[in-house]
This record gives C-alpha cells, sequence and structure tokens, in this order.
C-alpha cells in the first residue's frame, strides 16, 4: 500500500529542473571555489543568489538550542520582512564559534551588501559543514570579489552544486502555476545530507518565486509545510546547529498579492504548489542520506491524531534497527511495530496491520505467514513503502527516512563534518 | 576528566565470577539447548534459575507500549511479591503473538512449576530473540523435561551463556557485604547487545540474593537504581518489547530484614552494593553493543537538574553521528555539542566546555586549539571518556554508549533478531 499524492489544485511540477532557483523572474547567482572543501578540492563551495528588486522573505530554522551564527543573523533579516540576496558557503558550518563567528557572518552580509549595492540587513547568509572552526575570512573575500553573476541554467545548477557537502546529487525542483492570470514560477534548492531528522537537520533549502506575497503570508504557509516536508524526514537522529528553509517572493509575476489581494482560491493554489516543491525536495534528501541505498516512506493510517501519526512515522523511519533491516531487504517487521511502540503514541498494539509493500506482513496484531522471498523482493527497489494501520482514529502522515549501511559509518567516521 | 565511582558503604566487588546469580545461597540453575537459537545451532537456548525457598521478587519491565506476553506475566508474579524459578529462552521473544503467546508463556511457567513441584504462579518467564514468531512449543517441552539443576560454578556459568542472543560474552557479576554480622551475596547476570536505549530495551538482567528483605523493599530500590544503570546506557535508540530486570532475595543469610527490622545503614549498603551490580552489568551491555569496539562514557556536569544531566548525557551516548567519529577515534566534538543541543535541556551555549579524555575541545563555548594526534590516542582505548560541563547548576549523570561500526550494520542487516 502506499498513499498517493493528492493536490486540491493545479499546477504544473518539473523535479530536477537544472534553472531551480533562478527560473523565476529576476532571480540570478553565482557561485566560486574559494577553498573552504578542503575535501574537495576545486568544487564550489561559495555562492550568492540575488534578486532585482527587494523580495518578502519567511524563514524557519533549527530547534536545536545550540544554534549557528548565519540563524542568528537571518532570524533578524526574517523578522523585518524583506531580503535581495542570500550569500552561502559549504565546508564550515560558522557554529560554535562565539562572537568571532557572529562577525564573520556580519562581514558575509556587508561584502555582498557592498557587491551588490544593497544595505547589508537585506542579505541572509546560510552556512554548512564543519563544527566549530572559524571562517578564513581572507578566502571569503577573495571569492565574493572574483564571484560573477549569471542567469538561468547556468545560475540554478552551479548553485545546486555549491551548497553541496555530503550530498552525492544537488537537489532541485520548480513549479510552475497561474495566479490571477498571470503565470508564477516557484524554484527550490536544498542540502543535506547527514544530521537529518524530524525538526530540521544540517538541512539548508532556499525557495525563489516571482509571485507577489506579504511576509506574513509566506511565513506563514512556510512553516505550515515544514512539517510535512522537512520535518518528516530523518536520515540519523542528530539534528543541526544550522538548519534554514528560506523563502524570497521578489512579485514580479505581477498577480495580485497573496495575503492581500488574491483570492482565497490562488492562495490554495500557490500553497500546494509549494507543497510538492517542499515534499520532493525533503524526500530528495532523504533519499540522498549519507551512505543510503534505498528511501524509505513509512505511511501511517489510523492514528488518533495527526501529530500521533507524524510521531509513530517519523520514529519508525528513524529507526536504527528497521533501517539496518531494510538495507539488507530483512522483512523484520517486528522492528517497526517496536519503534512505533515506544514513539510515545497512543494505539492498542492487537489493532494493527503492517504492510511492507502491498503485503500484510501483521494483521489485526497477528503475524500473518508470508513468502520471504515476495516480501524481501517488496524491500529490493529504490523506495520502499512501509504501512502502519494503527486502527485507533483517523488520522495519517507521511515520513521519509533511508536504510542505515556500512558506507553511512564510513563517511561518519572518516569525514569531520 | 572521569567520574571516579564513589560509594558511601564497604562491600567486595567480584566482576565476572562464574558462579554468578548462583553464588548467593540457595539459588540453583540449569541449562540446555532446545533448538530456538536458528543461528547457534547447539547453543544452550533454554534453562531455569530455582530458588530452594519463596523468595521476595521485585521486577522493573520495558516502558515500550508493545510488551512481550512474558512481561505481562511477569508483572503478575512481581504484584502478588513472590516467586521462587525463572524460566528463560533465548531465540524467540514470544512478542506480538497474541492469545497464543500468553498461552504459550503460561505453559512455559506450568512445565517448569510441574518439574520442581512448585505453584506457576512463583514461575516468572523471560524470552529474547526475534520478534512475532510463536515458540515451537514442543521443542520447549523437551527442552524443560532434558533440563537438569546444578549448583555454584557450572550453573551460573551455563545460565549467564543461556540467556545471550547477539551478545559476543556473558555479563555477570557479584557482590558480597555484611549485613548485621551475615554474609550476603547479590549475583547478577544480563544480556542485552542490540535494540538497547534509555528505559530498557532488549535487555533481561536477573539478581539473585540471600538477603532477607521485603518485596516493597527490593521493588523500591530497583526501581530507583535502574535510573542510573540500564536506563543510562543506549546501543543503538530502539527500545524493545521485553525488557526486564528481574530480583530475587530468598532470605537464606538470615540477616534481619531489609525494609523491615534492618537498620537504615544496613539498606543504604545493600543498595550500594547492588548499585555496582547493576551498573556494572549496564555498562557490560554498552561495551558489548553490536559491532561496537568501544564503551563511551557521557559524564554531564553543572546541569541545571538531574533530569537533565541524564537528558544531555543518554542524548550524547545514543548520537549516531557521534558513534561513527568515536569508531573512528575522530575528535569532532562538534557533534556532541549539537547532540547537546537537540536533547531539550536548557542550557547556554556559550558556557559550555567539551573534554574528550583529558583534553579540552571548547571551553566556555569556544573552540580550543588541540593537537589532533593527541585527541584521536584519547579516543582509541577500550574506554572513552566525554565530559560536558553545561555550567548551568549542580547537578551530574552519567551515560554509556558504544561506538557505531560497519558490523553493526552487518549484524542488523543480516540477522532477523
Amino acid at each position: 500500500m502506499r498513499k498517493e499524492p493528492v493536490y486540491s489544485a493545479d499546477f504544473d511540477f518539473l523535479p530536477g529542473h537544472p534553472a531551480g532557483v533562478c527560473l523565476p523572474q529576476g532571480f540570478i547567482a553565482g557561485a566560486v571555489y574559494c577553498g573552504l572543501k578542503t575535501y574537495g578540492e576545486g568544487k564550489l563551495d561559495l555562492g550568492i543568489l540575488v534578486s532585482s528588486v527587494p523580495a518578502s522573505v519567511a524563514g524557519v530554522f533549527t530547534t536545536n538550542l545550540v544554534r549557528a551564527a548565519p540563524v542568528l543573523w537571518d532570524e533578524a533579516v526574517v523578522q523585518r520582512g524583506q531580503a535581495q540576496a542570500v550569500i552561502y558557503n559549504a565546508g564550515i558550518a560558522n557554529a560554535c564559534t562565539g562572537a568571532q563567528g557572529l562577525a564573520d557572518t556580519r562581514e558575509m552580509a556587508t561584502l555582498t551588501a557592498d557587491k551588490l549595492g544593497l544595505s547589508p540587513e537585506l542579505v541572509l547568509v546560510t552556512s554548512t559543514g564543519v563544527i566549530g572552526h572559524l571562517l578564513p575570512m581572507h578566502k571569503i573575500q577573495q571569492g565574493v570579489a572574483a564571484l560573477e553573476l549569471v542567469e538561468g541554467e547556468t545560475a540554478g545548477l552551479t548553485a545546486s552544486f555549491c551548497i553541496m557537502t555530503t550530498d552525492t546529487r544537488p537537489k532541485r525542483c520548480v513549479a510552475r502555476l497561474q495566479l490571477g492570470g498571470k503565470q508564477v514560477l516557484i524554484g527550490g534548492m536544498c542540502k543535506g545530507a547527514g544530521m537529518i531528522h524530524p525538526n530540521m537537520a544540517t538541512m539548508l533549502c532556499y525557495l525563489t518565486t516571482d509571485a507577489a506575497a506579504t511576509p506574513e503570508f509566506l511565513q506563514a504557509i512556510i512553516r505550515e509545510l515544514v512539517q510535512e516536508s522537512f520535518n518528516a524526514i530523518t536520515v540519523d537522529g542528530d539534528t543541526s546547529t544550522n538548519d534554514s528553509v528560506l523563502a524570497l517572493a521578489n512579485g514580479l509575476a505581477g498577480n495580485p498579492t497573496l495575503g492581500q489581494a488574491a483570492s482565497a482560491e490562488d492562495e490554495l493554489k500557490f500553497k500546494e504548489a509549494l507543497r510538492a516543491v517542499m515534499v520532493y525536495l525533503a524526500k530528495e534528501i532523504a533519499r540522498d542520506g549519507e551512505g543510503a541505498t534505498k528511501l524509505i516512506e513509512i505511511w501511517v493510517r489510523g492514528a488518533a491524531s495527526k501529530e500521533e501519526a507524524h510521531l509513530v512515522a517519523r520514529t519508525a523511519a528513524g529507526s536504527n534497527l528497521t533501517k539496518a533491516a531494510i538495507f539488507g531487504s530483512d522483512p523484520n517487521w517486528g522492528r517497526v511495530i517496536a519503534a512505533a511502540g515506544r514513539s510515545g503514541a497512543k494505539f492498542a498494539p492487537e489493532k494493527v496491520d503492517i504492510y511492507f509493500g502491498e503485503i500484510p506482513l501483521m494483521l489485526a496484531g497477528v503475524p500473518q505467514p508470508f513468502e520471504k522471498a515476495e516480501a524481501q523482493e517488496a524491500l529490493k527497489g529504490p523506495t520502499v513503502y512501509i504501512t502502519l494501520d494503527l486502527h485507533a482514529g483517523e488520522d495519517d502522515a507521511l515520513a521519509w527516512g533511508c536504510d542505515l549501511t556500512q558506507e553511512y559509518v564510513v563517511i561518519n567516521s572518516e569525514y569531520e563534518t
């Protein structure tokens, strides 16, 4: 069994579109290698994304008590509601770096602002990489100076590579829709492969749109949609100090402003398209989890509340034992029910059904006979579908994780992230 | 830095003593191979531990919502306060087995009771192994019939092997003390290597003593000591359906009854000796975690409360990223502070100190320069000591985990536990 995605509005969805965040009108970007990625000599590691006009900005940040300098900076930008550029680097997270770290973030914003002729208050900053190291600011200065802004596919493509750390591939997409007779584009890109867990992680997501929207509207829907996208994925249970989802809406599409003059129908349509973008990007992160060979989709049905459905789905998706079993294509459903049992959700174990793919392995709490070879087959694809029906209510939720492999251990015992 | 264990009473501690649970007066045991351990042909997998007289009994069980049949049975025995025997099997957990599972547990108790001439209500039952499989009761019947009870070292030794699943070695110890002029012995054994997490896991612990004690006294101290022993270890974050800590006190030592006629001083002495037994056994489980090569001891100091100290210590000990770094002897302290930050405890990141062994890596929130080779050296021993001082209060706590290795993944992707 699997939940088919349902969207209550029409839009086009373009997964992997190379232009990504630079397809919406007015967004351009540039990237350079400035020497921060010590493990990937010559790989792009510093970039800037710019809107030709100031944009409404929204953001959601890590729930970790330990927050990196750029997170503190960006929260203030988001509070003011307007931004026009983002500077990002990969290789060093600028987390646990004290007062010097804050000064370095401010300098990154200032360097960008000076280059573009903006106020630093309009510049967002994100950093990802190893914790506890100071940024070599002379390299960043040289990088910003050298950086050339381009448009379209080159811009979107290089941006999506530039933000990668242990990611094996870039993650990009675009949604296209009509609002009030105008074409609106939403572009997105993200990075993240380790330190990924519900409630965000070393996860950075950048969303651009040429829609006109108030910052309040944007903030409200980003916050809501994060729950079912970036807060519904897990790679390793470790959350990070730097997580950020940032959205910029520059209004160049000329649609009636969302949150102000737009119809309720248009607002719904925009939200549904943004949902598709965010869920796609979140799943791409889980699928590209460090060392992963499979995406695991957990669908919890019949929960007493939406919260409990999420809780069970996320706990099951995050269980090391379940993840290792899936890697070995072992239909070990006992580990799934044990994970559900420790999730904190209330249900009657004797009512629960569990399916791996289409195969019922437990019905009403009773183990079902099954062909092991057939069940193993269901676990061999690039996406594994596991369904739990708790029979405790009407709510459901999805969560995504990945399998746990020897490669995860190799990556994380040898590479200082 | 490391916390030196402090005990406020005198007793002898004998780690690994072969007689284990059969050193205290009146305890004998027997074990057979009856065919439940499919992965270890010929290995002991069924055993009985008996006291020559009825004993006060106490028990603490899994917090997982999904609880195996033997857990339900044992809770009723513990409620009545008296027991005289325990039957245990390894290979099949008898969890998620519905009404048939409950009937099978009852039959195990009855077979044992009939063999020994006792009431089934005096027999505890524990099972460990794969979830969702029914016990082959004819094998258990044959096993119980074939089983011979022996005493001393042979009894304690075989018992500690019989309960193992993916454990690589048995875990046993003895404490010896004087209470009211009488020698009292406490024996302990336990098993557990995967599905190990704070709040117990596929973890079974059996404690025997010839001390006289009321069931209420025994229950109160077991419940308290579990917090700093079996609830302070983690292997993989997965808790189990079968966890049980069981204690039997048969009174043959003839001491003034603890909880009734004993002095407060004697009660403290017994508790301290039992603390040593339980902490030792818990650490043995973490050290023998599936695939582990190192024990990780996390000491959190300066917490605002005992609960927060535990929370931070357990979260850090359970972080996959920290565990993988320790495997690779990578002094990646950023992962430790990130784990502390997501634990839910309140502290000011800019005040925190972190030490790996004796080496300060972060002081007052600021990264310290250190010799990488020297820090790596501190991570190469069989036990790795990590200390966090939160500077948020006066409370402290220890937690234990183990490193995350490729071998963990191999074990859990290939073996159906």
